[in-house]
């Protein structure tokens, strides 16, 4: 327990992200209260059962009075009706905050409707699971994982820096870039991957000579690590894809060029340039492991056996 | 420890899969003597240092004389001269197997050499790592995997047992088809999601605006994911490529027309076709786990405090 750096900690959602805030800052005492808001009761008897926070409450607006942080954590999608909404009930100087995975069209929604006085920080933890809702939440989620924050040139860095040093109390790596470098590196590491992983399990799930039960029985040897990604929240994604439009649109259009040559590398039977982008990608799992950014074990370690294996 | 099924194995080829089944025969005494074969002299070194059999051959000739069985354990492109090679000295009787990813090609590059009383068993056991060479090797690799046998109308029913058999000592479950039909199934579980992690990664690491080091390190949004399998063994995927030529084709353009579907649902703003295929593709990860595929587990289980979350 460290001399808490907010006094009253408003969230807004309490989804796999809000409640992982809500344990972490309950658990290290990053907050003197953690007031917790969502629209739907089932969703805040459930948050309140795991005693996620001090108070809850249905209404945005009563939660975010006398806070001095409040953090949406809610699709990008909804993020400028309930800025709007809170917006006539912020206490000046309150800092501002999301954990959107796309930050111009977030900012473009939300920064309109912030009062004079109101610091605004926009971030992105790069953090979570395929798991979603309050019970999928948990303190450690954000440990070792970067959070990257996109403020605005008018933002008083002192409020940076005070978000800055919430998200590094939780575990995270915080860098600061534009919002539109943001959503450029996010659509190649995060976006693409996504909509490629939904894609093809799509595609397999439609097949009429391979079934849906072969799909899944024999998924081990490659298939079924793409349904994990594929299993994320459809209402985030669905968000994402519609906000971060031009930057996914570019990538994936880079990425469909380059499948393209492959197809016809495999067509003509040309296995050296197979080979060549085959031991080319290797060396990039390498930096990815000795980044810390994930495990060296195989498979990521999830089969019986492998765990007590060297690296290869 | 059982009576062996065999009484000589001969293992060609001492790389992740070949190490494996070497480990758990030894183990479970499945052979009374395990003979390994590989031309490489510091492989066969690795191999004999690890003690993964009870002779050690540079000549895949040698290693076969009065083997009962012989398993070829090498990427599919060698199948055929390897076994053109072994031919005059495999001994009457003997199963030969191999445990390729495509059947039908190396089924044409192998059947055409095996002299008449060789039983023919062509097998693919679905299971690996991203790891390679004789020390990627454990033995509980097939624990609960499936190993598919694709037996030629000409083979003994009686040698389909045995090798059946032997999968299942090793914890695998079997099942047979047709080469034609392992080959597609292959194509859309293993094949085509391996051809578009490579192609992600390969892409990525070619930006101009973003640079590989914001790439790896931010690579826990989804990214990373991708390139453990495109750190898959170069030159056994080269070969998969270019032996399943033509079902590679037909499910990759499948994938691609979905694609472009997707991509134009992004462009026009088309958020119900989205949020429908990802709710569609959860199902799928639901069923994979349900079927024993997959860990339930967050991020695959490998997460500081994720271990401990109910399942979503």
């Amino acid at each position: 327990m460290t001399e808490p750096l907010f006094e009253k900690l408003a969230l807004i959602g309490i989804g796999l992200i809000g409640s992982s805030i809500a344990l972490n800052a309950k658990a290290s005492g990053l907050a003197r209260h953690v007031a917790i808001t969502t629209r739907r009761k089932e969703t805040l008897a459930k948050a309140e059962a795991l005693g996620l926070g001090d108070s809850y409450h249905l209404e945005a607006a009563e939660a975010v009075k006398d806070a001095d942080f409040v953090i949406l954590c809610v699709p990008v999608g909804v993020c400028g009706a309930i800025t709007r909404e809170i917006a006539p009930h912020l206490n000046a100087g309150a800092i501002v905050s999301d954990v959107g995975s796309v930050k111009a069209a977030v900012i473009g929604q939300m920064a309109p409707h912030l009062p004079q006085g109101v610091q605004f920080v926009p971030a992105h933890p790069l953090a979570g699971t395929e798991h979603s809702g309050p019970e999928a939440g948990f303190p450690e989620l954000f440990r070792n994982r970067w959070c990257i924050l996109t403020p605005l040139a008018e933002t008083d860095p002192e409020a940076v820096e005070r978000v800055k040093a919430f998200w590094e109390a939780m575990g995270a790596n915080v860098e600061a870039m534009t919002a539109e470098h943001h959503d450029l590196v996010l659509a190649i590491v995060s976006h693409v991957p996504h909509l490629i992983a939904y894609n093809i399990v799509g595609t397999a799930a439609d097949l009429e000579e391979v079934t849906q039960s072969e799909v899944v029985k024999f998924s081990a040897s490659g298939f079924r690590d793409f349904t994990r990604i594929a299993a994320s929240d459809p209402t985030m994604w669905r968000d994402v894809f519609l906000t971060n439009r031009d930057a996914v649109l570019e990538m994936l259009a880079r990425f469909s060029e380059d499948l393209a040559s492959l197809q016809r590398a495999i067509r003509w039977g040309d296995g050296d340039a197979l080979f060549d982008l085959f031991t080319r990608t290797r060396a990039i799992r390498r930096n990815i492991i000795e980044a810390g950014q994930d495990t060296a074990q195989p498979n990521f370690g999830r089969e019986p056996g492998s765990e007590t294996k060297p690296q290869g």
